[in-house]
């Protein structure tokens, strides 16, 4: 049984193709998981809306608590982590972790930001080896083969891999950085392009983005099934 | 008169070399200011903590209304936008934004990309040429020579321009795209390593920013001064 955490961090709570002013990233994220549980209904999908529902930002508070080591929490601090924990838990049950997102200002959304420093957190999800001080994280999270799927949605265009505005799209470089850091480097990519631009740029940059996630969920499925074959009984 | 907007990122309250845990990139900011103030006391500053009180992020509420022509918003529309509006006023008014941010996951701290995504607005700071689909963005802070200052803070070190870790910094790039998206080019940075490091490393580090923020401020003073005198009168 695989384990999927879906995120979705569009500020818009529709579904572009079905809801007016719907969200691009949203379709691809849910066209993701559908399709996965059709062929798949026996596994786990935890769903999270952070786009809806935004984490909180971490605190002063937060910081002091988290590098406490747990033995020495005061109650407080267990309070101050309780979000933070929930997060954590559901990431670290994930086998794949899907992320559908919206390129707001070459970045990520502030509440994709906010999760991601609820996620990485010393002792649960990276080690701190106070012993290496130059280089002393030890990722947590590379336990097992875990894979996130970034599924995107931008209002221009040419901010792909090698595309003319590569330089100026910082979403997927920290968010695989981010996930890198704590173990997770198995990395899939697709994107909706020309949200802004609208028309016929549109509609073919979203069949080609949906074709690829249907391929994608193949592919997944049976790189998951080969991992678990090679497992030791 | 030079209008400064000093914002601060930090989720930690008090200073670097002052309070217990306090925060090396508000130690930047603040003597940046105090040295400014020290040689321009006729120029204003307005301060921001947005480390402490972070901007809302934005919702789909936000986006409907920032897209809404002004004078077509009904009066939810203009409640929603409140307060960007207000985070917008500061900003056009600025003529030198002072940045202090620490670097959080490879990133902006999820409170200064909320303050991003509140002050990126159509219309207040960057045009919309709907008849050029494929480019309709024209800034509009690039109406007078304004100035940006990022002082940020690291754990780690080799995060510069150049640096061994550049790659995997991706706090100012996202920053430096977006503001000169709209309009704001003149950026300059300074950066304290080795937070997590300690020791020597980082006492030396602080040091040598501190010496820098002093230089910059006596060089922006000179370059503004040069500015007004070019203004015809």
């Amino acid at each position: 049984m695989t384990h999927i955490l879906h995120l979705d961090a569009s500020a818009r709570p529709g579904l572009a193709g079905k809801d007016q002013h719907g969200s691009h990233s949203r379709n691809l994220s849910h066209r993701f998981i559908s399709r996965w549980q059709a062929r798949r209904p026996q596994d786990v999908v935890t769903y999270r809306d952070i786009g809806q529902n935004p984490p909180s930002i971490i605190s002063h508070d937060w910081i002091a608590s988290s590098f406490t080591p747990e033995p020495k929490r005061e109650a407080w601090m267990h309070d101050t982590l309780a979000e933070s924990d929930r997060l954590v838990d559901e990431l670290i049950a994930a086998d794949v972790l899907v992320i559908g997102t919206p390129l707001y200002n070459f970045g990520m959304p502030a509440a994709l930001k906010a999760w991601i420093d609820q996620v990485v957190r010393p002792g649960r999800t990276v080690d701190v080896d106070e012993s290496n001080p130059l280089d002393p994280y030890v990722p947590r999270l590379a336990d097992r083969p875990r894979h996130a799927v970034i599924l995107t949605a931008r209002g221009g265009v040419g901010f792909d891999v090698g595309g003319e505005m590569a330089h100026m799209n910082h979403l997927e470089p920290n968010l695989i950085t981010a996930l890198g850091f704590i173990g997770i480097t198995r990395v899939h990519q697709v994107a909706i392009e020309g949200q802004e631009v609208g028309g016929e740029l549109l509609a073919e940059s979203v069949k080609q983005a949906l074709g690829k996630v249907d391929a994608l969920v193949a592919e997944l499925q049976r790189a998951l099934q080969a991992e678990r074959v090679e497992e030791p009984a």
